[in-house]
Parts: C-alpha cells; sequence; structure tokens
C-alpha cells in the first residue's frame, strides 16, 4: 500500500468533513482535519444537518457524549449521506461501557449504512456481541481471535471495520489489514481515538472508491506523526501538540520509511 | 489610530465579556479574552443569561454550532444588553453554509440590535443578501466591491460590519478601515475567526463609545500576535499556543512597529 | 501530610472518574485526569448516568455552564453515588454571579449527599449564604473569616469544603488545613480552577476513607506543578502545557521538597 498516495489525496482535494462528535474532543477532532489540509465542520441542529451534511465528503459520527436528541439528529445526516453516497463513520466510543450507548449503536446501525464502524478492542466486540466491558472509554481485555471479531462485525453490517489497538486491525468482507504503527503513548492523551476517526473520515472523504484501504493509510499516517512527535516525549500535552503539527509536516520520505501496514 | 491605546484600555479596564458561542472554540475564545487581561464569562441557560449579561462590558454571541433553543436564549441576552447600552458583537460562523444558519442570523438581527456583525466574506455577503455560498465554515470567493458590500450592510443594520480575510475590512455609515495585519497561516487553526471575535468582544467592551474603531484596533493587534507567533511557524497547533502568548505579551513598541490600519 | 503517598496511590489505582461538567474546560478536565495515571470518562445523557457512575471511583460535577437539564441530570447520577459510597466533588463555578447558579446549587446541597463541595471565595461564601458577588467565574473580596466561613459551611453541610485562594483552605468538621502551593498565574489560565477539581477528583476517588487529605494532597501536587511550570514563564498557554505535563512527571523528590500544606 502506498499509504502517502492516500495523504497526498486529502491534500489535493481538500475534503469538506461534517462531525457530529462529542464535546470533549470536538476541538481536536475538528484541528487533525484542518492539520491534514482538509476542512471541519461541526453542526448538530436537526434542522441543517441534511443541507450542512450535503456540501460534505464525509461524515463522521461520534457518540462519546452521545444523548437521545443528537443520535436522533445523527440519523438525519446519516440517512441524508446514505442518499449522496456521501461516505458515513461511526466512532462507537464507550460502548461496552453503558447498556444506553450499545443500544444506541445498534439503532445507528440498524436504521442507516455506516460505511466505516471503528472504536477499540472492546468496543467492537461489544458491537459484535461479546459479553465485554468497556471502562468508560477504555478498552478491557478481549479473549478470541481479534480479527475474526472485526471480520464477522464487517460481513454482518457491510463495512469496513476498524479495531484500534496496539495493532490496529482494518477488515472488510473483503480484505483485512494491520496497521502497525503508533506508540503507547497515545494511549496517554485525551481523544487520540477521536481523533483517529475524523483522519479516517478526511482519508474516506478524499478516496471513497476504496473505504478500508484509505481507513488503514489514515491510521498509517496518524501512527507515523505519533511516532516522530514521540522521539521527543516530554509528556501528553506537548505531544499532542506536536503529533497534530508532524502530522501537518508529513512528507514522502517520512511515511514511505515509517508505514508499516500488513495486508 | 493608536491600536495600542485600545489594547491598554482593555487591560486597565479588564471587561468582562459575556460569550454565548459554539462548542468548538469555546475554550480558545474564553482564552483569548483572558490573554488580554480581561475577564471571559461563558453561559447558556435561559434562566440565567439577561442577570449574566448584567453583569457584563460585552456580550459575544457566535452560531458556529446553533440550535434553535440557543438562538432563542441569544435574543434574551441580546434584548438585556440593548436595554443596558451594554455592546452585542455577532460572529454569523457558516452563514451561507445553510439556509438555517442565514434564517437564524436574520431572526437574530430583526429581533434584537447588535452593534458589530461579523464574518469572514462569504459570510458577510450571504448576509447581504448575496447569492454566495459558504464551504462549512470557509470562505468562498465573492465578486464585486467587498468593501460596498460591508459599507450597505453597515447602513442597513446601523452597526459596525467587519468583514475578514487577507485584508479585514470595518465599516460603519460613517467611516471604513483595513486591517492589515496577520498571516495566511491564520487559516490553517480552527478557531482563529472565532477567537478574533471574542478580542473585539474585549475591545469593545472596554472601548464602547467606538465600536468600529475598538473592532479595528483588535483585530490589528490580533494580527500583530499572529505575526509575532508566525515568525518561527512550525506547524499549526504550536502556531496558536504562541500566538495567545504573544498577545499577552504584546507591549507598545511591538503594536506601534507592526500596526498597519489603513484609516 | 504525605501528598506524594496519595498521588501514588491514584498512579496505582488509576481510578475512573466520572465527570458532569462545563463545555468550556472538559477537555482539560480530561486530560488532567489522564495525566494524573488516571481515567477520566465524560457522559452526561440521563438514560445513562446512573450506570456509568456505578463503574466510577468518583463523580465530579461542575456547574460552569449549566443548564436545568443537565442539573437534573446531575441529581440522577449523585443520588446513585450516594447509594453506592461512590464520592461527590462539586464545583459551584459562577455562584455568586447568577441567582440561578445560587439556586441550582442549593437545590442539589439540598438533594444529594456531597462529599468535596469546592469554589474560589466568593463562590464558597455565597453557598455559605454571605452577600457577595461573583464576577462571571471570578472571584471577589471576600471579608471576614475565610476559615470560619468555610468551616461552617462544612459543619452544615457535613462534607469537606475547598476554598481556593492565594492559599487554599481545606475544611471537614474536624480538621482545617491550608495549602500553600501554586503561583498566581494559574489565574491566567482559563479553566485551572476546573482542572483543580478534576485532580480532587481522582485524589478523592483513589483515598476515599479520607477526603480532607486527598483534596489537600491533590491541591499541593497541582500546585506543585505549576510552580515547576511557573519556573520559565513565557504566557499563560505555555504554562497550561507544561502544568499537565509536570503533572504527569512529578516525582517523589519534587512533592518532599515543595509541598506545602499546613495540618
Amino acid at each position: 500500500m502506498d499509504a502517502y498516495a492516500f495523504l497526498a489525496s486529502v491534500r489535493e482535494k481538500r475534503p469538506l468533513v461534517h462531525h457530529i462528535t462529542n464535546w470533549v474532543t470536538i476541538y481536536d477532532c475538528a484541528q487533525v482535519v484542518k492539520s491534514l489540509g482538509a476542512s471541519p465542520v461541526m453542526a448538530h441542529a436537526p434542522e441543517e444537518v441534511e443541507e450542512m451534511c450535503g456540501l460534505a465528503s464525509a461524515l463522521v459520527l461520534n457518540i462519546g457524549t452521545l444523548t437521545s436528541e443528537v443520535v436522533d439528529t445523527m440519523k438525519i445526516a446519516a440517512r441524508a449521506a446514505n442518499e449522496r453516497s456521501i461516505p458515513v463513520i461511526l466512532d462507537v466510543c464507550g460502548a461496552g461501557a453503558t447498556s444506553f450507548r450499545d443500544r444506541k449503536c445498534v439503532e445507528l446501525l440498524d436504521t442507516v449504512h455506516v460505511d466505516v464502524l471503528k472504536g477499540n478492542r472492546s468496543e467492537i466486540a461489544r458491537i459484535a456481541g461479546r459479553q465485554v466491558r468497556t471502562r468508560g472509554v477504555d478498552s478491557l481485555h478481549v479473549t478470541g481471535d481479534l480479527g475474526a471479531i472485526a471480520f464477522e462485525l464487517a460481513c454482518e453490517r457491510s463495512c469496513t471495520v476498524v479495531m484500534t489497538g496496539t495493532e490496529d486491525i482494518v477488515a472488510d468482507s473483503a480484505q483485512m489489514l494491520l496497521v502497525r504503527n503508533g506508540i503507547e503513548q497515545m494511549t496517554h492523551v485525551v481523544g487520540t481515538g477521536c481523533m483517529a476517526t475524523s483522519v479516517i473520515g478526511a482519508f474516506v472523504g478524499a478516496s471513497p472508491a476504496d473505504p478500508t484501504l484509505a481507513a488503514a493509510a489514515g491510521l498509517s499516517c496518524f501512527g507515523i506523526a505519533a511516532e516522530l512527535a514521540g522521539a521527543q516525549y516530554t509528556g501528553p500535552v506537548a505531544f499532542k501538540q506536536r503529533l497534530l503539527d508532524d502530522l501537518y509536516c508529513l512528507d514522502r520520505f517520512q511515511v514511505d520509511a515509517l508505514q508499516r501496514v500488513v495486508e
């Protein structure tokens, strides 16, 4: 895979990425999209999401601080996206922590088509029907074959499934990729998971013909920026700043040298 | 114009700036006001905005993540501000992207008096009735005489109009100023537009007798801080941090040397 | 007091701290908890707060951008916390600014048990029934014996009261501690007060048997990190970043050398 080619496509096409996301990391989700050279827009009024989504190249949904009302608005936006073949990316943030989150995720998945379904190990396992728990938004241990869980869910929902972890799994019904970029210190920073979802939104928005490859390329680039930023780790907040700025500066030489995507 | 004198007035009077703003940039809007030496307060419960606004020297409204309910609350706050002659600053963030935003902006402008109406080129042109679109919150190209559009809207709404761009236009029915501070890299950072609005809020709050001059002075100081911060540009996030801190440190020598306001 | 022992306990137990907090500083509240080695989770849907809170070691409530609906949700979460003996920390952010805030604080305190009640001088004095005002979220001058106000309120509400200021007062009905760590520049940064509350949440979550000592230890560690970060002060935003990262790196040597808690 040529991850840099996907990044170059984001920078060239500058996709508009419409988000209905959580209130904790909303700024960083917008900035990571901007750091990639794309355009973020955040809008959640039920009266305007259909029109806003219609302008966009991708729709990112993140249930991190969901309410019933926000999920209803997500459905309106996602329906509009489905009708226009705009890819929908859903981060099932916190699935497995409460039955309300589980129920709302299933409700979304049963109502609209999601093109990329993304979460950490216990979040994805929970949506795949496993009896696991998530500790707030932190993954707990999941037993069994992680790749099989992702693959099974991808088949069930006819979508790309992204299961993040030490190694990220990106699967659809026809292929599975392993992304081995990134460093452990990303877990010290609030919002790296949400930012990764927005990165996927920008990459899939620029390359909608192959969401699985685009998602893997996005995760690889994000992880490479983290590796570069982590070379001089002094703490999580300085690291996050450098991660975003290294992503902004990322060049072909760096991506080609550091990319670790196993197809 | 002596932009530094307006900044000195903000630092001396420390105006309280009440915001009803968007959830993306709410932190940076508060911090930019604090970095100026003023006091931000964010409050949006309909039960308290009238009383909160009554304590304040300026009211900043920003529709970036508007809902019908929040706009209703903005009206309550702005009415209270109008009654007490507290200046109201409105950022028509995203006008031109959806008809809902356009409608809500007009509704606000028809219901309450706004002292400073601010947006980028396509946002202001849209509110002035031009058939232009905004790409999410990013300005699209606007044809025609930009100064004339700003002037016409200023006369129609009896207010100061701020149209930001490579060169910022600040106009009321009697005068037009051009602010030529700032650098292109500000567009790489999420929230510089929102922060500029909060800066205007602090400056107008400290110098309510002349909102047009105060708004231009605020934009000039903000742009100068960006020029200083941009001298060592390594990426958008490090740049934003230095912009806020350079604004905090800005002195008369810097402002006098770099100010570029054409009257 | 051995403040470092309390910090070590946070890092070892990694308590999950459930927040229902304000939209301005929500990210920094989450990150400060993560920087301590604990786990933050933010959730405010009425349908899930009971279950989410049940997973947590502490519940942090902050009324900075309250609405009636959010306060109702806080009650549901706090009742669940009370039933399970999970400590509840309440930041009465902005009490004294509007009668709505005062009323909602009293309503919360009359409906559920709060274990740690925290605010700045005028906020706490207002909740203790004094006729003082708060300027937005900034403390105004409070006359009289501050320790007596805190002690009286602690007795009335059977809780620990934290009154922040140049010197922080931490009182319950049996003891009073003075925390003399921290620097004046913390007031230049939006959110240091909210972050301090989240720090208290993490410390009390890890050491629920003695909330008063744990709260004082948390404030001391937070203040020490600020002293370290402030040694090279160049502006509020760079300072905030170093504060969070110095907190992450804080070791026994630093805490023992700099701790200033008067029992």
